[in-house]
């Protein structure tokens, strides 16, 4: 088969990933005693820095989203044969974005992903409700859709056994359930609590001493094969949109609506587009790409955390170029996995609609309020905030071409179009959309708020002969601080953010 | 029994809760034709500014951590016959949050909470995955540890029956499948997409003839039983430290470490203290809590939403002020919560340790970067940042005395206790914690960096002869400007901040 890929949801078994590694000659062995050194890349949890890292872990429960998101861009978009491997803990199962990942899962039949649950009953601070109750998990895992393996974790053979088992052909994913003990062989250790991420100390040496006694293979002689086969190489530079907006100036159009044709006109360009939606795409628009592309577009259902979770695994390795969508407010929903993202380098498009409190009887929960402040704070992203329909399809366009974290704030209410189609727009750069030579003081709106900067505009000059500069910052992060300052020296240094 | 409480976790569903209160005789059935309107509370979606709503609901999949909450102190601190239902949608079911409450039910055997699901097949854009397949539920809902009940949502009768089963005594949490049709009995639009949120619009007389028609019970003369046992009434504003905090100054105590004794010292004068952790409680020391007063600490597995969730339950009506604690990146994965929490005026203290980059070794993913800017960015909230033992005293002692959303920052590191146990610390008020009459320059650090500043000073002093002014802010928000303002005056101006 092609790469088998493998991410290890518990991240905090870092060490045994690093050694294995090591192992296979990637680097050498002597390297992994600079675990957790200042200068050394081989932290306490992994990260992408790490070349054989696809993304981070360590924050739990995270993984089997992004191994799902790889899983079904192999299955459905590569259609290649790698498979793809997701270790997870016991105590990690509580977390409820792994049931997210298993529905999700079953639910698109991955039969080329294998989760495994390392069972060793052990959390960090006290046992896990279901010590070794094996049964709990594989009705469990029977129950969300999955075809599952009881094994004894620590008979290799077993094992290797199991694995093969998962590779028969059925339209399930697979899961392994392994019965461990936490130091396994570790005299006056093993099954004991009070160990969780602590070093031996001083009874390392007898522990490794009787480790060495029990290596029966003495030789790491072997070899990997390499892959038979080879997926696609795919180019994902080509995305842009295949032809200007439509709109004309005062045309009365939603940010949330231009989204749709956008993603289709990129779609058109580039055949890696992939749209998903949190069952909000009516409300999104993100159905009109559904509509124009059916396989292209992916139901993630109420599971927000999956959502992202799955799109940082559908844009691992530059394979695709994925957007995701639902209600702005309902990203606070995966802020750990947007922030996990921005340590995995992640390339997703994160779309929100129903931003602000202009959406009004909905009532506070469907508002977003803190989103803008939530994507700020993750280092890296971007923040388009688009205005009217040209610049909405402008900020889908140039987020597709910027890899990275991208959020785009899409708002509810109908706007008049404010710019030419030909106008350029570009990550950073704000437009000056209302200028004179007298103007007494810099308006900066975004959204629904640039719309009442420009009727406050035309009001203050009607009514009082007052004329006033207005701003669009478009991105809002990064701000353009240039134009902005610039224009407020030739206002008189009055500025009146309207947020 | 006592005052059961529902809640409507899918809240979309208002319009039908309103009327039953109406119904009930709480408030004139014509004010339900007030739904949506701007000087209505009878928004979209329920929120506590009414009367008859515990919490607020509309970011779905969250009802069901609220309600074991409350179920958990109906049932272990309460001590009372009050029963918990929640209603939920079959596509809320989808959410990670409602597989991390059912476990946490069972594992705690909340035999006093109903989980209802109504499973009507359809979602907002489209059918559900699993559409009418209720053997997908129930073998779910098994696994989880529910006794679970299929029915036909339609029949009253069999419904009401049902109910009284969820009486009957066993140790497990009960659940009830409804099989439903969206739009039952309204002609051309049951069972039918793309209803979802609408209003029938030219359909509606139509609909509504034929439903009255359909109505046997023509009279709504009922009276509803008042509750036949009542439950204590507590009070919480006798919570305090019981002594002052131990310390002296120099004192080598990382804040974290200074939890824990804090919440026993809480407990001692509040017998309605509880604290939750998510598996982290030897780092966060919540442990010391559990070891005083077993009864009142509720382990919550690694499961962050749950625990905000069961912490907003149990925070409810007041009946107890509920402490929870994990690493404060996690929170991350409880942002929506937390969001939602202020909706619904909840009264919850979180609790973050291992915060900023001075874990170093763990990696990125353990450190808490973004935590200040999303507990700031929540309405109503209060965000305290203490920088030794004594001060993390009072945080806890003052956050347990305000009600609202409380985040309280803790670091790892040892830092030197810097006050003395008498001093007084208040909400918004700086501590000026070095200062002569020829300051350069004023610094402001917290936690960590508060400390690098008091050495900086050290040094300037020693080396160069310079003195400067060191502030401590005590709380982030409200931060108090008046005291930096005027601080930075007697600077010269100049200000630098140490985050």
């Amino acid at each position: 088969g092609s790469n088998d890929r493998f991410i290890l949801s518990k991240g905090h078994a870092a060490p045994i990933l690093y050694a294995a590694w090591a192992r296979t000659g990637l680097f050498p062995i002597e390297d992994v005693m600079n675990l957790r050194k200042l200068d050394s890349d081989l932290e306490g949890h992994p990260t992408p820095r790490l070349n054989f890292i696809d993304v981070a872990t360590g924050s739990l429960g995270q993984g089997l989203s992004i191994a799902a998101g790889m899983a079904y861009v192999g299955k459905y978009i590569d259609k290649s044969s790698y498979r793809v491997y997701c270790l997870m803990g016991d105590g990690e199962s509580a977390e409820g974005s792994v049931w997210e990942a298993l529905s999700f899962s079953s639910v698109y039949k991955l039969n080329n992903l294998v989760a495994i649950f390392d069972v060793n009953r052990l959390g960090q601070s006290d046992p896990t409700p279901f010590g070794h109750q094996m049964d709990v998990y594989l009705n469990r895992l029977k129950a969300f859709g999955f075809d599952a393996h009881v094994v004894d974790g620590h008979n290799v053979q077993e094992i290797v056994e199991t694995f093969d088992k998962c590779m028969a052909i059925t339209d399930k994913p697979q899961a392994i359930i392994a019965k461990t003990f936490k130091g396994k062989d570790f005299e006056g250790i093993e099954d004991k609590e009070g160990w969780h991420g602590k070093p031996l100390g001083d009874k390392a040496e007898q522990v490794i001493q009787a480790l060495r006694q029990k290596i029966s293979t003495k030789k790491y002689d072997f070899t990997i094969k390499p892959p038979s086969d080879v997926c696609p190489v795919v180019n994902l530079k080509s995305v842009k949109l295949s032809e200007p907006p439509k709109y004309k100036i005062g045309d009365n159009v939603s940010t949330r609506q231009a989204y749709g044709p956008a993603l289709v006109s990129l779609g058109k360009t580039c055949p890696r587009v992939l749209v998903m939606d949190g069952d909000t795409k009516n409300s999104t628009f993100s159905e009109v790409y559904k509509k124009a592309f059916p396989d292209k577009y992916i139901e993630c259902y109420i599971a927000e955390q999956n959502l992202v979770g799955v799109a940082i695994g559908m844009g691992c390795r530059q394979r695709t170029i994925p957007f995701c969508s639902t209600f702005a407010s309902f990203f606070s929903r995966a802020f750990d996995q947007i922030r996990m993202g921005a340590i995995s380098q992640a390339n997703i498009k994160c779309v929100g609609s129903h931003c602000g409190v202009s959406i009004g009887e909905d009532g506070p929960s469907q508002m977003a309020l803190e989103d803008i402040s939530m994507f700020r704070s993750i280092p890296s992203s971007t923040v388009f905030y688009p205005s009217d329909g040209v610049s909405m399809e402008r900020a889908v366009e140039l987020s597709a071409q910027n890899n990275g974290i991208v959020f785009i704030r899409a708002s509810r209410p109908n706007f008049a179009v404010i710019y030419q189609s030909t106008e350029d727009f570009a990550v950073g750069k704000a437009k000056v959309v209302l200028k004179s030579d007298s103007d007494k003081v810099l308006l900066i709106g975004a959204g629904v708020t640039l719309h009442e900067a420009l009727k406050a505009a035309q009001e203050l000059k009607a009514k009082h002969k007052i004329n006033v500069r207005v701003i669009d910052p478009f991105t809002i992060k990064p701000i353009d601080k240039e134009t902005i300052i610039s224009n407020a020296k030739q206002c008189g240094d009055k500025v009146i953010t309207i947020e």
